[in-house]
């Protein structure tokens, strides 16, 4: 028979049994970190109406569509959970009870170009938390709060959640009469970290700011110090203006909240250079950074917005939201070798039957998995060493072979794997896991 | 501005909250099940090259596949988690151990007709045990005592899982001349549950299969009894074909080993109607059914097959494996208001402040969250009765109040709102958490 290579799509993931065990418990701990908090979850479709999804879409993400028709039907495959957030609150207006807590972590979908830790086909992990009409600011210092709680939960210690407002580099923008050209010089400024001072400043000269402008702005995203220092600096600015006044007073509320959240001082900061290129953002912007992993950039990142699904409803319904992109971050930390997970292996045990009575072998196994063991009975015929290397491979952390002297003794021998020490020990399920936690 | 209706494609499941928190329960107690037997988990692309997909698609699959181009690319959205098993192992294989026992739960999608609890995306959990070049005959006895655990774990007790061998309705159409049309008169066979004895005879009627063997073939799969009146009636029978006889001896030891694996004989049966249509099936067949909704068809079936990648590799990959489509069966259970769901909020505990001062309530929440209890903070300013009436809605199963007095005496009221019980404690996590469990 002719064969056909068995292949997977370049910038699409797909991991080793090992490499996979460790992915699940990284999803599974944001999962768990966000029904900590009461999020609800939600799980929407991965193939969208294309016309849901481009009333919000435009330009890079819209060229990077998977779009499609089957039959008459114009579809397209999700780009973000935003969007499909967004359709669904508004669709479900009326059944929702808000403030709506809701996580989503699933895939999403982008044409890009692939290269190296890019990926068209990703997880994204979100939370949000949507007002009816109005939301409280302080659901934007619980955030940080959560980002904390989640970092650390991963196993990392030294990382800076970096906090602004975008009303400050707004109002600035307005007095400085750049209003209309804003968002472009969020964009440029928000490559800051990747590209460095210069370049902004060569950028921000090709979109016709005028060089004195550029010196205020500049000026302003040097502002240097403590959290509480630059607060103090940016109102002691004297710049007029209403919106400037508005996010400086945000900023500074989120910013003692988070402290009331117990987010510790080292963990959080002020940063003024923070921008989120998406021109969603109308108020609190955060982004996330493992200090001496630089190089990832932000692995958590979110803001506010003013108006989630204004494409389909008339309902005001303001939001904050934070997101991981838990793909990337993955093969970033793996190829790191820095992921910290607690299991290696799915299986706890091995059971390993060198006895053509396989009752017992198989009683105990039933009687380990009622009391939360996972266990495998090894179930092929193959030489004892075969099946101690399947144990290893496995890395499944301890082996009980059960042959006729064992079942008469009623006996086993525990086997570590790691440690190679053996533990004789009665063949009880109870008695067994005393011994291996 | 003009708005896009929101909306979701017909064939996608979409949940409100409390729903899907039940969904998700069902699903991570199939996750839980499959890890309880040492399954390792494994999450590969929705999509796939098409070619790669179509290498065994053809029929009805082909034509509901979601294909389509993205630049040159020729690409589909998989039908089933099965061949991209083939092709993982396939391309994997010298990186993976075997028995290859791996679990997948994911969306798959066909393109199908649309109707009421028929879905264009759903959610299939599998399991399949990989072989390299053989697989021992005890793993299709596993198989059973894993979908038991499996159903009793969702909550059911009186279910049947019907097991048959393929090799037995093979080795007879052999002996009946048939062989040719034995996929066609399986196919049929396999719909006596669905469209009843006399639609039966009349579809192998116009395969053009002979009165008297049509008698035969009746008579055959009408034989009654216990599993072992049946094994014995089979072997009693005469027929003198080798496949066969294969087949009696695969089931008769198959049944014993069930027997083995600690499957109730309440909750197993030896069915010879029982085909599978699918033709990759070459050996033992399950399927099963909840006793008392019948209706629901079988809840979860599989089966054993010779060879499972033979169109990507030379190797040989015997495997046995069962699957459950989870979307459909969510449906109609939830339908048939018959989910056995242990929680039906994701919070634990609603704090609701009514004081400025937050420290102390978001301190508590702290301490809850540390000690495992999902706790949500009600963060927005409304009245006390919409903050109630938010936690009944949510269905929230204890409601703490706040205030300034809590605070100066150090005690809260826990209120029970399923009872309306209020019990006065300290406000410590500790004690609070003792009367919640």
């Amino acid at each position: 028979m002719e064969k056909v290579q068995p292949r997977t799509l370049s910038g699409f993931m797909e991991l080793l049994p090992n490499e996979q065990i460790l992915f699940n418990q990284m999803k599974e701990t944001i999962q768990k970190t966000y029904e900590r908090y009461g999020f609800l979850p939600l799980d929407t479709p991965i193939i969208e109406s294309a016309e849901v999804l481009l009333a919000k879409a435009g330009g890079e993400t819209e060229k990077q569509m998977y779009r499609f028709k089957k039959g008459d039907a114009d579809l397209a495959l999700r780009f973000d959970l935003t969007v499909p957030l967004a359709k669904y609150v508004a669709k479900n207006y009326g059944n929702l009870s808000f403030p709506f807590r809701r996580y989503q972590i699933g895939k999403v979908y982008r044409g890009e170009r692939a290269q190296k830790g890019r990926y068209r086909e990703f997880y994204q992990c979100d939370i949000d938390v949507i007002g009816d009409g109005e939301l409280d600011l302080i659901n934007d210092a619980e955030m940080p709060s959560i980002i904390y709680s989640l970092i650390k939960e991963l196993g990392f210690d030294d990382f800076t959640i970096k906090i602004n407002n975008r009303k400050i580099l707004n109002g600035l923008f307005e007095g400085l009469n750049q209003k209309e050209n804003s968002t472009e010089i969020l964009r440029v400024i928000d490559k800051l970290e990747k590209i460095g001072k210069d370049a902004v400043v060569e950028e921000l000269k090709k979109l016709d700011v005028k060089e004195e402008q550029i010196k205020a702005i500049m000026d302003f995203i040097e502002i240097e110090g403590t959290s509480n220092e630059k607060l103090e600096k940016l109102e002691n600015l004297g710049i007029n203006n209403e919106t400037y006044q508005k996010g400086v007073e945000e900023l500074k509320s989120v910013i003692n909240n988070v402290r009331l959240f117990g987010v510790p001082e080292e963990n959080f900061q002020v940063d003024l250079t923070i921008a989120r290129g998406l021109d969603y953002y109308t108020g609190t912007v955060y982004e996330t950074f493992l200090n001496n992993y630089r190089e990832l950039g932000s692995v958590c990142s979110g803001g506010r917005y003013e108006n989630l699904a204004e494409y389909y409803t008339d309902k005001k319904l303001p939001g904050v939201g934070i997101s991981i992109g838990l793909t990337r971050l993955f093969y970033k930390l793996n190829e790191l070798n820095i992921i910290k997970a607690e299991k290696k292996s799915i299986s706890d045990i091995l059971i390993i039957p060198i006895t053509e009575d396989l009752k017992e072998p198989i009683k105990l196994a039933t009687e380990l998995r009622k009391i939360g063991i996972n266990t495998e009975v090894y179930l092929n015929n193959k030489k004892l060493k075969a099946k101690f290397k399947y144990a290893d491979k496995l890395e499944i952390p301890y082996v009980i072979v059960i042959g006729d002297d064992e079942i008469k003794a009623k006996k086993i021998k525990l086997k570590n794997m790691k440690s190679g020490e053996e533990k004789e020990v009665n063949m009880d399920a109870e008695e067994i896991v005393k011994y291996i936690q």
